[in-house]
Formats: C-alpha cells, structure tokens, sequence
C-alpha cells in the first residue's frame, strides 16, 4: 500500500506497511478536525513570517494565502473531504492545499513542527472557546440574580446536613450558587490568559532555525506573549489540565445546586416544579416525570478528568456548553411553590433565636444553647411545637426566659436579624443583587 | 458517659451515647491541631468584633484574649495536652480557655458557627503556608537557573518519545522545567487571592445576627476581602480544590523532570550520577545505586487528589514541601557526564539540518524532508553514519547536494541556528536565564 | 554520621550522607509496623527453608526462632521500641533480633530480598484483614436480613430518580441493598484467593540461588500456591490494587445506601428517625440532629482510590472496618415511623396498575400506558387524587374502564402483584430472605 | 411539536416540549445501537414469557417474532435507518417493529421497564464481548510464551528502579509480563459469571406483575442465574464497574511491557527495534523512528475510569480490543538485538554472587553484602571493572576470598543458579514456558 503511505508527513524512509489498527489508533481526524479554522489561521501567519524570513518568495505567499482561503471556504461550507490518508486536520488541511496550488505547499511546513501546530491551534480553539463559555455562564448568573431579586419575599427553610437549620430567603439561596458561578467566570479569565501563550516558532525541540519573527506571529494571531522556552512550548499541555479542572470545577458548582432542586422538587418537599421541557416520563409509570434535566447537570461533574489532550478538550467544553445552557433553561423556567416552602418553616428551626434570647439577656452562648436544646428537648417530650412550650416549663431552663420569648416565633423577624453582609435580611440580599448586577455590567463590557 | 457527652458542643439535648467508633469516625484533632496558631488569631479576632458589637464587655474580651495567648504559649511550648473529648482544635482552644478563665469563654462562640470557624482557620493557615511552598518553588528554580548559566556549553541529545531527536543545550533542558514551575509560581500567588477572602461572620447558613462588624474582621486578620454570601461562605471549598489541583500540577512538573533524570542515570545513558545523598542501595544486592530520591519525586505526582478537605491540604502541602527540597538537593548535587552527554550526539540527529540544506537552496520542506529521509535510509542500509555518505550517493538522491553538505555534520552549528527567541542557541538560553534572573528578583521582592 | 548509616541495610559503600528529608521520605515504618507479626511469621518460615538447604545449621536455626520469638514477645506487650534507623518494619525486626542473638541474625537474610519480604509481609497481612472484613460484611447483611423479615408488613414509595415510583415493601428496599453487599462478600473471597499466592523466594528478580524449598515455606505459611515467576512476583501489587477496588465498590454500595437514609431522615420524609448514638448535633443551633453516622459513611466511598501501595491498604482496611461497623450499628438500631411511609403513598404511584387493568382487558401496553397517562393529567387539571376521578371521566379516556377500576387503589393489592421471583410481593420477599439466611448459614460454615 | 413528542415512550401526559440541548443531552443512540442484536434476542425471549403467561397470543407472539426477525435483518445488512425520534437502541428497535407488525408491537413491552432492557441488554452484549477479548488476550500470552522458547539462550540485563541488576534470561522477562495477562485472563472469567445474571422480568422496581416465567428467560438467553432482588437488579451497574476496572487492570500490565520495551528500543538501549509497521516518523526530523505503538499501548493505562455507563463500557472495549491486537502484533515483529543485551551484562552485577562466593564458604550475609560493597567500592575508585580487581585487593576486604573468585565472572553460572521455582534458570524458565503452554491448552478447551 505504498500509495497510503505517501500520504504520510515522513515519507521516505519507510519501506514497510502499518498495521491498520495502528493506524486508526493514532488518527485523531475525527475529533482533532473541528480545530480547521485554527489551523488554517496559524498558517496564514506562519506563511508571513516564512516570507519576512526569505523562505518563500512574495509570490509563493500569496499562493499559499489563496489557497488556505480556498481550503477555508471548503470547511466553511460543509465541503470539504476527509481522504483516507489524512490523518489529523494538519495534514488534511496541507493535502487540500497542494492539490489546490501544488508544489509551493510543501514550502509551508518549513521549521516547524507538528507539535508546533497542535500546540498553536489548540491554544486558538481554547482561547476562542473560551469566550463563548464566558457568555453561557454569565446568562446563567443573569438569569439567577434577576430571579432572586423578583422572589426575594420568599423564606424558605435553609439546610445543613440536609436537616432543616434555619429560615433563609428563597433568593438567599440562589445567590449562594450564583455566587460560586462568578468565581469561576472569574477563573474563567485567568485561563484565558494563560492560554494565550503563542508556542508557534519553537520547531520540534531546539526551536525555530529560520530566525523567525515570532513577534510578528504573536500580533498576527492576536497572541497575548510568547513562550519563553522551545522544549516547554511544545511538550506541555498545562493549559489543557487548567481548562478541564476549570470545568471539573464549574460543574461541581452546577452539580450542587442540582442537587439542592432535586430534593426541592421531590413530592416529599415540593418546593418546585420543573417545566415539561426539562422532565422526562417513564415507558412503565404513566405518572413519572422525572427530574432529568437536573439529574443530568448532576451527573456530569463526574465526568471529566484525566486525559490532556485533545479529546477531552473538545469532550469537556461541548458537556460545559451544554450544562450551561440546560441550567439556564431549568432556572428561568422552573416554578416555585411558595405556600409549600413555608409551611416547611418550623417553630424547632427558631432554637437559635431561643439561645439568642438568652444571649442578649446576658448568658454566655454556650448556657444559652444548652437552655434551647433543654427546650427542645421538653417540646419533642411532649411532642408539641418548640413555640407551644408555656413560659413556666421554660422557666424550668432558666428564669431569664420571660414573655417576651413570643416574639422569636415570627421568621420573618428571624431572616432580618442576619444584616451583616452576606446574610439573608433583605437589606443584605439586597446588597448581593446590587453587587451582582454592578458585576456582571462589568463583564459584559470587557473585551 | 455523661462526663464525655459534657465535653461536647451541642451539649444539652442528647441523652444517648455515641458510638465510639462513630466519635472517632467523627474526630479531626489528629490532624486539623496543625491550625491551632490560625484557631487562636481567628478567635481574637472575633472577641474584639464582639466587643464592638456590645456581646462582650472590655473586662470580659481582655479575660478572653489574656486566656487565649496563655493557650497559644502552651502550644508554642509543646505543652498544651489535648483531652479525650476535644474532637477539633476548635473544641479543644476553648475547653482549654475555659478552664483558664472560666465562664466567658462560653462567650466566645456567640453567632458564630463551627463551619465559620473551620473555613476562616484553614485559609488563614493555607494562605501563610503558601508563602512557604513560594519560596521552596524560588529556591529551586534559583538553582536551576543558575546551573543553566554555569553549564551553559554542555550539549546533548533532546529527545522526543525517548528517542534521540535534535541536539541541544544541557542548560535549554534544565530551562524547559524552570519555565514550568515559574508558570507554577505564578498560579500559587493566583490561588493565594482566592484562599485570603473571609468567611468568618457568616454563621451556619443565614449569616450574622449581630450585626458584626465583618470589616474590623477583615482588617484584624489582614484577609483582601470579605465573602459575599453566608452560605456559600462556610459550604465551599473551593479554594482548597485549586490548591490541590496546583499541587498536582506542581507535582506533574517535578515528576516529569525526575522522570528524564532517572533515564539519564540508567547505566546505559550515564548523562548524570546521584550523589550519595540522594542515592539508596539494596538489601540484596550489593552494587546497586538507586536514583530513589528521584523515584520518590516521580511517584507523588500521582498521590495527590480527591477529597477536598483538610486531611488532603495538610497530606499535600506535607508532599509538596518534601519534594520541593529534595528536588533542589538533587539540582545542586547531582554531577553532569559531559563526555557520555557528547558521545550520545549522532550524524543522524543531524538530517535535519540535511533537509534544511536543501531547503535553503530553494527545494520545498517537504521534499527536502523525503531526500534527508532517503539519505537516513542509504546510511542505514550500509551500516554506516550519516555523515559518512559520499557526496555521490547523496546526489542520487538530489542533485543538490555538493561538498558543502559537510558544513551540516558539526553538532555546534546546529545548536546555534536556533537563536529564534525560546532556542537552543547560546544566545537565546542566555536570555532565557537573564529572563529568570530578573523574574526571580521580582518575586523575591514580592510583599 | 556513620553510625546512623551503618543501621541501613545495604551499609558498606556509601560514604555520603542522606538527606534527612530524603530519609523520612523513604521510611515507611510509621504503617508498615502493622504488619510485625507477618513479618516475624514469614521469618520463621523463611530460616527453616534455610536451615533445609544447609544455610544455617540447627543451632543457628534455633538462635533465629527463638530470637524471633522474643522479638514477638515484645511487639505482643507493646513494648518494642523503634529506633531512628529503623526504616521499616523488616529492618526493625531484624535489628531487634541481632540485638538478642548477634550475628546468626546476619544469615536470615540470605537469598531474599527486601522485595521478597515485603510482598510476603503483605499478603499474609491482607489475607488475614480478608477475614476479619468478611465477618463483619456478613454482620451487617444478617442484621439487614432479619430487619426485614420482622418488617416484613410495611410498605412504602420506592423511587426512581427520587421520584415515587411504585409502592414496595420496606424490607424490599432494605434486601436491594443486602444483595449488593452479598456480592461483596463473593468477591472478597476471590480476592483472598488472589491474595494467598506466595512470593517468598523470588530474590531480587533472577529468583532464589540456593534451591531453597519453595513448598515448605509454602506449607509453613498456609499460602494456596507458589508464585510463577520471580520478576513479576516481586514486582507486582496487583493484589492490593483488587483489594483497593473491592473496598471502593463496597463502600460505594454502603454510600447509596447512606444516601437513601438520609433522605428518609429528612424531616420532609420522615420515614426513620436514628438514635442519638448516631447523630451529631450543631455548635451554633441546638435544634439540629444531624445524620453524621450517615454522612460519614457516604462520603468515605470517595476516599479510596488510587495508590497501590502499603499506606493505601491499610488505610482502606481502616476504613472499611469502621464503615461496616457504624452501618451495623445504624441498621440495627435506626427507627422506623411506619405511618409516614404509609402517608407518602399516594394514587398517583397505582397509575401502572391502571395501565395494568386495561393490558390484562386485552390493550396493548403502550396503548394502556398512554390512557393511564392521560387520567393522571386529568387529576392533575382537576386537582384531585388519581382514584378520585369518576368512572365517567376515565370512559373518556378509555372505553375499557368501568367500576371495577377502583379494585385497583389498594396498596397491598399493588404489591402482592409483584410475585415473580425477585420482587415484591410477601411471599417473593420471604423467599429472598430464606434465601439470604441459608446464604449467611453457609459463609459462616466456611473455613 | 407534536409529533416529535409522539415517538417517545412515555407519551400521554406532556404538553410542552423538550428542550432540544435537553433531548440531545439524553439521546443514547448514538453508541448504544451497538447492542441492537442483544436487544432484539431479548424481546425474542420476552414475548415467549409473555405468550406463556397468556399476555399475548400465539399469533402475536408469531407476528412478533417475524418482525423482530426483519428488524434483525436490516440491521445485519446495515440497512437500519435510524430516524430522529429514536432516542436509544430499545425505542428504534421497537418503533421500526410497529412499522412492520402494527398494534402487537405495543405488547411486548407490557410488564417490562426500559431499566429492565438496558440491564439485560448490557449484559447481554458484554457477556459476548469479553469471550473476544479473552481470545485476543489468550493469542498474545501464546506469542510471548512461544517467543520465550525460542530465545531462551539470551541473556539480558534485569532491572530494578531502571539500574541494572542482576542478569536474566531475555524469555523471564518476556514471562513475567505473561503471567500478569494469565491473572487478566483468569480475572475476565471471574467477571464473565457475574456479567451472566438476568436481571429481565425485574420491571421498573417492584418486580413484574405478571408472574412472568424468569427460568423461561433465563434459558432462552442462556444466563446462568436469575438476579435475587428487582430493585437491585434494575439500578445496579456493578458488572460494568468491574469489567473498566478490570480493563484498567490488563492495561497497566500491557502499559508496564510498553514501558519498558520504549526503553529497551532507545538508542542508549538498543536492545530491540520495531519493524516499520509499528513505528511513525516525525514530520520535522527526517532521522526519527518513534516506538508510538508502544507510546499508544503505554498512554492507554490512564484511559479508562471512572464512568460507570455504557459508553463507558463501549469505549473501554474497543480500547482493550485494539491495544491487545497491537500488542500482539509488535511483541510478534520486533527484532532482538542479543549482542548489545550482552554487551549491557557488566561484572558490578555480579557483586550479589560475589557476597555469596563468601556466604558459601560461611559468611553470614549481612556481612558478605558489606564486603561485596567494599570491592565494588575499590573497583570504582580505581575505575577498572569488578572482576579485574585482584585476589590481594579483594583479601584486603576478607581473608575468605581466594583464587576460586574467578568462577563468579560467568554470566550463564550465575543465572544457572536460579533454579528454585519462578527463577531465571534455563530449567526454571523452561518449566514456566510448559506451565504456561498447559494453561493456554486448558483455557483454549473451555466453553
């Protein structure tokens, strides 16, 4: 097969075949071949420098540059044809060109690497890619900060443990999450920045022996520096780790808070209801309508890690691109059964207003919580609520304990206690939307 | 065991017994008492704060801060005794304090939680820390840098995928893992600003409720800022998740470099010899030298994942401080076989220079390419080195080819056409270490 | 520092020092001392394995045993102290042992390595750690068994995708998670199987010099069998890597189960309530009964993963051996409110058996499956109970439908449905737990 | 979009519509088609059971039977158009039935859950699957153990921690790798009882209502057992989890053989080389022959975790399924360069039989290893070998050492030594190669 052979970039010296399990073990055509406009971009500007260099001539540049374009234009129509032999889109793309323009193509490749080019037009990808994700996940911060501040009348029970800890505002707890988002939009940024390290003139290992402008390549690409060391540049794939931590990361964020609505949304609590465009049914159970939109973004925290390499960067960033979108779709949809959350509000969740009682007359907290769990502990006794216990039974814990203990059984009172910043009175929430919209104008306005 | 229950924070309501092994399961001395100096700042912090708040009277904050540096003096002694009930430091600094100043010590936890606790102890321990892990990574960069300068004219093989590729530099090799962890040290001082924001003030879930001033917090223990919602503020952990992810990119780097350290050390590659210091030898066998340390820096790449928690912080942070200064006692001792370095450089790392030859004569890359290639193939089919083909037979391969193909066989020149910024050329690894002398000032005068 | 250097056991050339951080990097006798007694055990073998091939005389043989003996002794009363040069625990024992008896302790060591050691030292370790583990899975499955068999009555929602799904018998849930447990067990008596393969007499690498009898050791350790081939013997862990993943698939088993009950502990479900010796409470809110016990064990399935090596298996054992031993615990003494499970029953989950009505009057399911459908939406718009619907109504859906509809809202009726082997109905449910019981009767009949 | 809801399963009850990203999120098809022959086989049997229980008539089952026929027979010709309404295996499969058979087709699913199908279906699939992989597994571990007979006269160097250490036999290398693939083989059996459990006739989770005959199933589809509990049996994966691990397992042990084969093809080594089929080039570097067969089997190692789904399952099978056939192919081709592994024998590696020169004449060990470390000491001090240092030198170390020292130098006397079982003795070696040749007879006779 010695014609699929001379498809192949080191041509000459084989004289045997390859085993064909081989050699669809190391295609990456399949997957690599989404980066073809990077690929073509870097190319452009390599053909620059290789003419500023003296490597090709004026006229073979223009050539080249034509015939990119044309190979360009194939891709961005839906034309253009993967040929057996091609084994990543650097090849294809080097194949397409000499068929268009001939011998000159071969110029294109001169003192640089493979490594050189995977390594530049993944950083492109990224950096582009990048982008978009920046926007998906700011719609998504939009949309939960505009829903906190259009619910923030509503209190609902604050958990830890699962176990019911204290009333908080509903939008308290979207903030919570939205709050985890923006930092890693923030992280988002640093990434980016990282990424846009231009690797391209550093040839396999020892660099670029044409005496290259890589400045020149750096302003062409829109690069923001370039590596400072040729082995480094294309060995190293730390880029890559940071984008899928990153995502690893953004997901467990996405992850969480689906877990929180899963359980909302049980019968059990019935805090909300997912629109039919994000449940599924069952084939069996005529009455399922499973929360599948939620278990899925909970699911997908999980799923990426390990690899550096190309694969799973195209793997993370489409399961990213969609969870964003899916949770958007969830947030603004979803409806909220506000008589439901309340009347999961319990005088027992008030037990550290009861303690707080104490402390404002005086008692050292740690009395005073050990007086709220005796009262607790005589109303589970005589299974009523924490707030039907008389005052006499609460004298029994501690005299300082008066009629004024009636007024810890409001939860509103409650949720306004916690206006230092950050908690949940409404002036702090309040505060918190402020900060967010403040923020994510800022956002939006960078470049 | 009422008398062990006692101990216990939540006190008052529980009439049954733990299970022992449960209270074990449950217990975090072992390992968080490594925060006690972050346990005790945190909390002066919090008495004064208190204080403001009119919690606590003057007399009763200078009782409380007097007792507090009495236990901070035990632990600096070595002297503190911790006690079957204390089940964290937090526990245990307070039953401590109580017994020194009595019952205003159980005045101390009032509106803040444990989880405040525990989030404001582990960034202020890992922030200081971090400082520490800083230098070490300096250190050893420092090292390399320097080692790079003295051993500048050393040439030897670079390799890729273990096979002989181009020559280069010795000191271009040591700079390629430099630029590595320099990208570390930059991400560390990232991570520093994302662990120094305060939690402290957010209580369980709903936040502060006596309106503390967050502020005066903020100043007290010098963090940047100040968290922006109570419940993600003590649920998340995020800033400990990227620093155990930095240290398996840390860890990663010093692993690959041990990696190509071990090979150069195997018998048939002799670049490089341990000294005995980083050297083990075997029970059995008694000629035996083992490049152990740099098996052991190799091997804790991989150790360090999962659990986000402080167990996995302190285990980390222990690994990398560990391999931080073995890896720089290797740097500096481990001695250099320059003449086994020389003698590994062969003509057929040369070919392509050869392709380049003829490239510079006007022939495409890749045509160039398949001659040097059909060149390769001749000397090997003699059994002869590359640089012994005659002229003839390199001119049936191209006519290109004349006497001045024996200018390529000269390891030297090949070296310095690499002075594109980020080669192999002297004079580009010379400005790769002044790039590193001034980066190293810079962080060193770094607040 | 000779003196410290000549306690190392490969002693005569090094005339560096160590690094002390490189030292306490290499040690691994702060975990490896676990296994004194394999190693003492595997000694004892080993110098009459000696003493058969003419290595040792008797009397040397006997100065070794009984020198191993007091060595034992010592370990037993806890009174074996170890010494800074004590790397490990081979080298320990070895040291203590020279110090009883002088220099025939110098003859134990021939023609084994410390790999040879190590390995052996493992898998006596771990079989014996098999056992233990064994017994405390079949603890746990038998007090799952007979849970459920004495509440063998109540019923309750099973769930899918936490959604009710269909009503089952709380033993049903409870069985669903003793079989995964069971299978479990069935592994870990093939991983002891794999455990119990003796490597002792693999040398270094090449294998045993001295024709030692490779089958009496065998015979004297009790192992199955005798390693194949020297290299791989000493150099493989593939055994602790089984042991590893068996921990991370029983644990995880445990974990679901956990994650279950936590759920059910929720005051929203309320189905269990568990004691006191299982529950934790809050610093700051004394209302708060936490899961804990539960918490724990779900989030020990995490923890497992990754290094084959010494430290990973103890750790693991570690923490299997409390896990199953809280989960005991939890089981057995957890309480079940049956009126609450009964109140989460609702119409709705009978909507398969109204499907169900039509198939068996001859529709076809996926026909019946949407008319069932269809009369849970008109509840839905009528916001009444699925078996509140009028005959008249469900006519309209389907003609098929008449009075004997109301047959179908009976819980237990639902229930006794399912008596194809494996579900659950009364007496499929007996027949799983006479299953389990001649199961546990058998396991525990095993040697 | 109306008719787009109509294709799905659950049907009746949804008004809105679905999400696109949503659907496409939890579209299945695309890699589960895979079992399109597993799933049509299991509603074969299934529409047997439910004849046999009277749920559908001898003519129906007949209809369907013939249908499921033609549905098997356009997937066999590739003729099976997959249309957009398909979300997995099981809907298409029974979506193209209704096309061919009509109404009965709405019976098959009657009393069975789209869990149920996945379930059995997997394991159908696997089952099959793991009998290609062992066979694949069996021909690689038969090209090793027949390659070892042939090259059993040569000599190599063993290593420990990359450092030569004792010399070996070229074919106890080879066979220490082998033994590792038997443990896999035998493992894959081990895993292929457990895969073989029938879980159909478990329903959604309460178990099937119909009274379904499982042993009818169970015959029909050849499973060994019938699962013990529905609920388990429906939501467990715990056989996929053990085929990746075990995957993972075959792969580290083919990953350890890539490792040090790439090691033993460097040019430092030069112990093997590739044939072409399994070598690339580079696209830069005319010269370079990179071992990527063996970079790809290495690199595999890391590939599969973590997941516990079908995708899962289908990418670690076709991952297996290529690297055991490259494997194969390069352990097959690749030429052994037996004068340089000669060359690379040095006397320091013969110091451990130095030590026992002076154990046979008495010496304890310990002590002979110290004087053995004394001469390679003096050998290299004086830079000569370690057989040219002279019987007046080496009695300086010890008065034991005499003219008979000169028998030590002699590679093939020191590996004839190791004749105990497992050792590198051409003997020992020879009885490894009839073990294995017994066990591949014995494998290859099982069903």
């Amino acid at each position: 097969m010695a014609s699929s052979e001379g498809n192949k970039l080191w041509g000459g010296r084989f004289v045997g075949n390859t085993d064909p399990i081989m050699e669809k073990f190391n295609a990456s055509i399949a997957y690599d071949q989404r980066m073809w406009e990077a690929d073509i971009k870097g190319s452009k500007a390599y053909v620059k420098a290789l003419q500023k260099a003296g490597l090709v001539t004026q006229n073979e540049m223009e050539q080249i540059l034509t015939g990119l374009d044309k190979v360009f234009d194939e891709w961005s129509k839906g034309e253009f044809k993967i040929k057996p032999g091609d084994e990543d889109i650097h090849t294809a793309n080097e194949r397409r060109l000499k068929e268009f323009i001939g011998d000159p193509a071969g110029k294109l490749h001169t003192g640089r690497s493979r490594n050189d080019q995977v390594a530049t037009d993944m950083r492109l990808w990224l950096r582009d890619t990048i982008n978009t994700l920046k926007e998906l996940a700011l719609q998504l911060i939009s949309t939960m900060v505009e829903r906190a501040a259009v619910e923030i009348e509503i209190l609902c029970p604050g958990y830890t443990h699962m176990q019911r800890a204290q009333p908080i505002r509903w939008s308290h707890w979207i903030l919570s999450h939205a709050v985890a988002l923006s930092r890693d939009v923030e992280r988002l940024e640093d990434i980016r920045k990282h990424v846009n390290v231009m690797p391209l003139g550093s040839g396999a290992i020892a660099g670029n022996p044409f005496d290259i402008d890589r400045e020149l390549l750096r302003q062409e690409l829109n690069f923001d520096s370039i590596s400072i060391n040729s082995m480094d540049a294309t060995g190293q794939r730390d880029f890559v780790a940071e984008f899928l931590f990153w995502a690893s990361m953004c997901l467990t964020h996405l992850s969480k808070m689906a877990e929180d609505l899963i359980l909302y949304s049980t019968k059990e609590f019935s805090f909300i209801t997912l629109t039919d465009a994000y449940s599924t049914g069952s084939s069996l159970m005529p009455q399922k309508k499973n929360a599948d939109s939620l278990e899925l973004i909970r699911s997908k925290a999980g799923r990426v890690f390990g690899r550096e390499d190309k694969e799973a960067m195209f793997d993370t960033y489409d399961t990213v691109h969609a969870v964003l979108q899916v949770a958007t779709g969830v947030i603004s949809t979803l409806m909220v059964n506000q008589p439901a959350m309340e009347r999961a509000l319990s005088p027992d969740m008030l037990a550290t207003d009861l303690a707080y009682l104490l402390v404002r007359k005086g008692m050292p907290f740690r009395e005073a919580h050990s007086c709220a769990g005796k009262a607790v502990y005589i109303a589970e006794s005589k299974n009523i609520h924490l707030s039907q216990i008389t005052v006499e039974d609460l004298q029994t814990v501690s005299p300082l304990f008066d009629k004024d203990v009636s007024s810890v059984w409001d939860y509103n009172r409650s949720v306004e206690q916690y206006s230092a910043p950050g908690g949940t009175a409404r002036s702090s929430v309040t505060a918190q939307i402020e900060h967010f919209r403040t923020w994510l104008q800022a956002q939006k306005q960078k470049p």
